[in-house]
């Protein structure tokens, strides 16, 4: 997407394929700062650090990881260190074990002298599905703004949670693709972007990016959807997700719940965007099934910002003495969602109609 | 209720009478200090500057600002330029103007010189008159968290959101009464304190004071009461309100409609406490009636906490191209809410079961 008029992808090869670029999403919303990838170890802290994140791109970055050791040392031994160096820097992140590990799988097989190359290649093949993938979700998903617009024939009003867009992907992103895809379009439409404590991703990143490409948006606390909601001023809602289980209940950021709720209380449509992998066929009831992590509290307690001399600052938000809980996310049950937009289509979140995507 | 040991009311008159003193609520939680109001000027500039507030509290300081004044000047000009002055400090606070025009219908037919006493005796009554209503509200709550208790047998977990506790009224509070009540029979229970963005009265007032008192608590984004009341986790919810409708419709925090929402789907009981004059009978449905505030976007984009230098400082959370929107309220509708606490009994929030509190 673009970033004042520029286009971006949140990693790209340099023009001499000699290392890989990143947006420090760190530094993200107040300073946009890039950084120059040239070894394993750079991707590495990047995973670490959380200069990168979101999903796939954590794993496609763990692919270009493996594809700069390739370049200095593509022994078996150096395969295996570098893939459990990679897999360490985040060890429960799904998407970067599987970007790994389908480095690894392709290389294992493959003399020594042709592994940087076919890493090099197999990395970017990787980047290069993840946006067409994305771009797939924007398709579907902008034919269904496009029809609340010609239905209303006026701004469209979306609301969405979290960080699902182009910042989390290699590009587009999920929940935000079809929203894009419909600005692009030319469909007027205006998004309620949830700022999504603790971490606010919403306020900094999804913010950060819609003003980028110049699509028009309003920052609200998370309290504020149910009252949009009620007065009409949500014409549908979009968010994305951690996981789906196999008859439609969806894990995403915490609160998307309450969202999902008041949606479902007056009449406004709530579509989770996903690409198919992040199915769990093996899971069906997602409340009692789908453990949630807790995360540290601080993330509650103290909060980050830009201060009037220019510095990022942290400040504690509770009196010393108070204790936080800090529950990273909460599962949707599936009778409160619309639909699924997945790359292959739009499906309804039950068993039976989730059976095609299989 | 309690600091630490010490028991306080938010105003109370000094020793010898000749002032009244204040917490400065404006440097909670951080710090805590007490202010002396020894001119009508001091309670004017305390309720303009926030220094009080919650409506109980900000009408028994607009009634003490009238008797300052009266100590110095008490004719019947004096009395109408005091009331004028204190009703424009915040000039949409109806218990503002009732405290005040409560003085002055007490103080117009007295002659000059009788007005300064029996000021001082109207302004103590109206600040009793506060603590009795709170104190039976909490005694009505209490029986519910007893009952509460008596069934489960271990720790009562209570969801509120925003203050609507001891530092909004003269002492004990009105959502949080009961909580107190309870708390000290000795009934073990913890509280869910949602932190309330955007003005975070949760995290910063209700923590405090629930701290001060001893009462075991912890802090959770907004986002998190749905996960919890699935998971059972949270046995009531009791919030406190601007306005009722006479057919029980309730005007909270922004954010309350949601936390109902979640309440009603996981059948978790789900309180209202308030004064009985809160009810507005000129008011059904509250969705269509009640205008909802717009407030300044800069409480959204903006947050202050403590720094690591022990200053308190503002920080920017958005990007600075974002618009923010900061709607103040919301309406739960009264098939949400399972009861309401009132001074004189709890009663189902419904027109035909609200009638005996006409």
């Amino acid at each position: 997407m673009k970033i004042n008029g520029t286009p971006y992808r949140t990693i790209w090869p340099t023009a001499d394929n000699a290392a890989v670029e990143i947006i420090d999403q760190t530094q993200l919303p107040h300073i946009f700062t890039t950084l120059r990838l040239d070894t394993m170890r750079d991707a590495e802290r990047a995973i670490r650090d959380m200069q990168v994140r979101g999903a796939p791109l954590i794993g496609v970055t763990g692919a270009y990881g493996v594809a700069l050791s390739m370049r200095h040392h593509a022994s078996d031994a150096a395969l295996k260190a570098t893939c459990d160096m990679l897999l360490a820097a985040r060890p429960t992140a799904v998407n970067l074990r599987w970007g790994v590990e389908k480095m690894r799988a392709l290389l294992a097989p493959l003399p020594a002298n042709e592994r940087a190359t076919a890493a090099w290649i197999e990395a970017a093949r990787i980047a290069d599905e993840d946006v067409a993938i994305n771009a797939s979700i924007g398709q579907h998903g902008g034919e269904i703004i496009r029809a609340l617009y010609q239905k209303k024939n006026a701004t469209v009003n979306i609301l969405t949670h979290c960080n699902a867009g182009w910042l989390a992907t290699v590009d587009w992103g999920t929940a935000l693709a079809p929203i894009y895809t419909a600005f692009d379009a030319g469909i007027p439409l205006h998004v309620w972007v949830d700022e999504t404590r603790p971490r606010n991703q919403g306020a900094s990143l999804t913010a950060w990016e819609l003003g980028g490409h110049g699509v028009p948006h309003t920052v609200i606390a998370d309290n504020t959807g149910g009252h949009l909601m009620q007065h009409g001023m949500v014409d549908m809602a979009i968010v994305g997700c951690d996981r789906v289980t196999a008859r439609g209940d969806v894990c995403n950021k915490i609160g998307t719940y309450l969202k999902a709720l008041a949606a479902f209380d007056n009449g406004v449509p709530f579509y989770v965007a996903l690409p198919t992998p992040t199915i769990d066929w093996t899971l069906q009831d997602g409340v009692k099934e789908i453990p949630i992590e807790e995360r540290a509290a601080i993330e509650v307690t103290h909060i980050s910002g830009l201060c009037d001399d220019g510095q990022v600052r942290t400040v504690q938000l509770t009196p010393s003495g108070s204790h936080a809980a800090n529950y990273g996310f909460d599962v949707t049950p599936a009778r409160l969602v619309t639909g699924l937009i997945t790359e292959r289509g739009v499906v309804r979140a039950s068993a039976d109609a989730m059976r095609v995507l299989k």
